[in-house]
């Protein structure tokens, strides 16, 4: 494997000497943000909406950044020339710096990293996701921080239960998956998706706006109950699109195949990517 | 600042080069646990505990250590006579390893630091903690993940409170604070702590050992409520012995000073720990 390059605070390095002291109240107590985005053709999708959660995610966390906007997209296009990898995922951490007493903030540290793009195998929309899901709430729900505890910690009972991720809920009401964004489809074409308690992701956005174009559309509550009657399911990531969810916690949802709803989203969001309109 | 020595997977190396790649998972996912013991005189205190906790941690999270309690324990020793402080805290952090996909579990890491070890201020105990209360579950509570977040992101809240440290409540039923143990003393003499959704500390359960001989003594929910009519309340931790909770939320607990309860339990562990017989 190459040894991609990294940048670390203010310079590129090889990959294989990227690191953090262990000081890092990331290592130390696993505070940081990040965030994740795509470029195709060597061209960043949807920059500025990622950047801009982003700093989002930093002030909440209190975290400054100590760059502006266009100074990150500035690093991204250089890291892009640098490793020349034409459809990549560029992910951006910021931790809560070298700490001398393992507790308290000190000046973060910031990584950008890329990476071969890892898009769903072929047929993956076809064949549909399975959920199970599980009851949890993520601790500062529209902040991108680096925990993913229970998601890492939960893998091995997804695997056990035969599904393919887990939808977290709360007393009944789900919110999200760990990296993805969850929507139903009612009987009556309506798309709705949950609109507290999460992470507002970028292509979650994209497909209100499209839904609005031919459907009616909710940010409201929605119940396990109510999911599991949906016609139709589906989540949303960046790197996923829109992929339909054909089963959760072992019962099928609609015809346990994709609906008409997402395949319409699906075929909206491919035009728009192929347009290069980004 | 002194150079220390930091042992990390295989060897010791000094703390300015003490790094992890930033494909850790503790980086990338948060995802590690740990644990901290104190030293007196270049011994470790209650080493069996602590290591024994931190395989448990460990166990939890799936993170092969890869040692077994005494290797461990030797290379603390180890570590102990490298830096030369005879008082020191000794931590030790598991990592989920380097990741491939930033997501799926490798080899752990493994990390031992130890630094001068950080007591109360003088009269720390005759002042007392004033605490706020926030309604928080720590996530998988009986493991100690590196998971600080909320910990992390409360202190401008806990020093707008006027507040020394957090207590943490799942509606209304008290569970512990971040970095200690909490006890209440009822009219009666009674010591009670939760018993559930908690760190079983280590210096708590040697508080309840020796509450057992003077008081008595019930592991058992207590509620917010219960807390702001205590007669007495105090904290537990490795660095903090017993510390007495003289206000909550506000509300002055008891007399507003440390009660005989504490006292006595304080006076107990000072002589436990004088004795060295560790």
């Amino acid at each position: 494997m190459s040894d991609l390059f990294v940048f670390v605070n203010d310079r590129f390095v090889p990959a294989s000497e990227a690191s953090l002291l262990v000081s890092d109240l990331a290592i130390q107590r696993g505070y940081g943000i990040f965030d994740f985005l795509k470029a195709l053709d060597n061209t960043p999708v949807f920059p500025d909406e990622h950047l801009a959660r982003f700093l989002h995610s930093a002030r909440q966390l209190r975290l400054p950044v100590g760059r502006s906007q266009e100074q990150l997209y500035d690093i991204i296009v250089q890291l892009i020339k640098k490793n020349n990898i034409p459809n990549s995922g560029i992910k951006l951490i910021l931790t809560g710096g070298y700490s001398e007493d393992g507790y308290t903030l000190s000046k973060p540290n910031l990584v950008i990293t890329q990476s071969p793009l890892q898009l769903p195998a072929p047929g993956a929309f076809e064949k549909g996701l399975k959920l199970v899901s599980y009851p949890h709430q993520r601790q500062l729900p529209d902040t991108k921080s680096i925990d993913y505890l229970m998601a890492v910690w939960l893998q091995p009972y997804i695997r056990e239960k035969g599904a393919d991720d887990v939808l977290y809920h709360k007393d009944g009401a789900i919110s999200e998956c760990p990296r993805s964004n969850f929507f139903i489809v009612t009987a009556d074409d309506t798309v709705a998706t949950p609109s507290e308690n999460i992470l507002k992701g970028v292509i979650r956005g994209k497909v209100l706006q499209l839904a609005q174009k031919q459907f009616k559309v909710e940010e409201r509550p929605v119940s396990l109950e109510e999911t599991w009657t949906a016609r139709e399911a589906f989540i949303t990531s960046t790197t996923k699109h829109v992929l339909p969810v054909v089963q959760l916690d072992g019962r099928t949802i609609g015809e346990g195949k994709p609906g008409k709803v997402s395949g319409w989203l699906n075929g909206e969001l491919k035009t728009f990517f192929q347009s290069k309109d980004l």
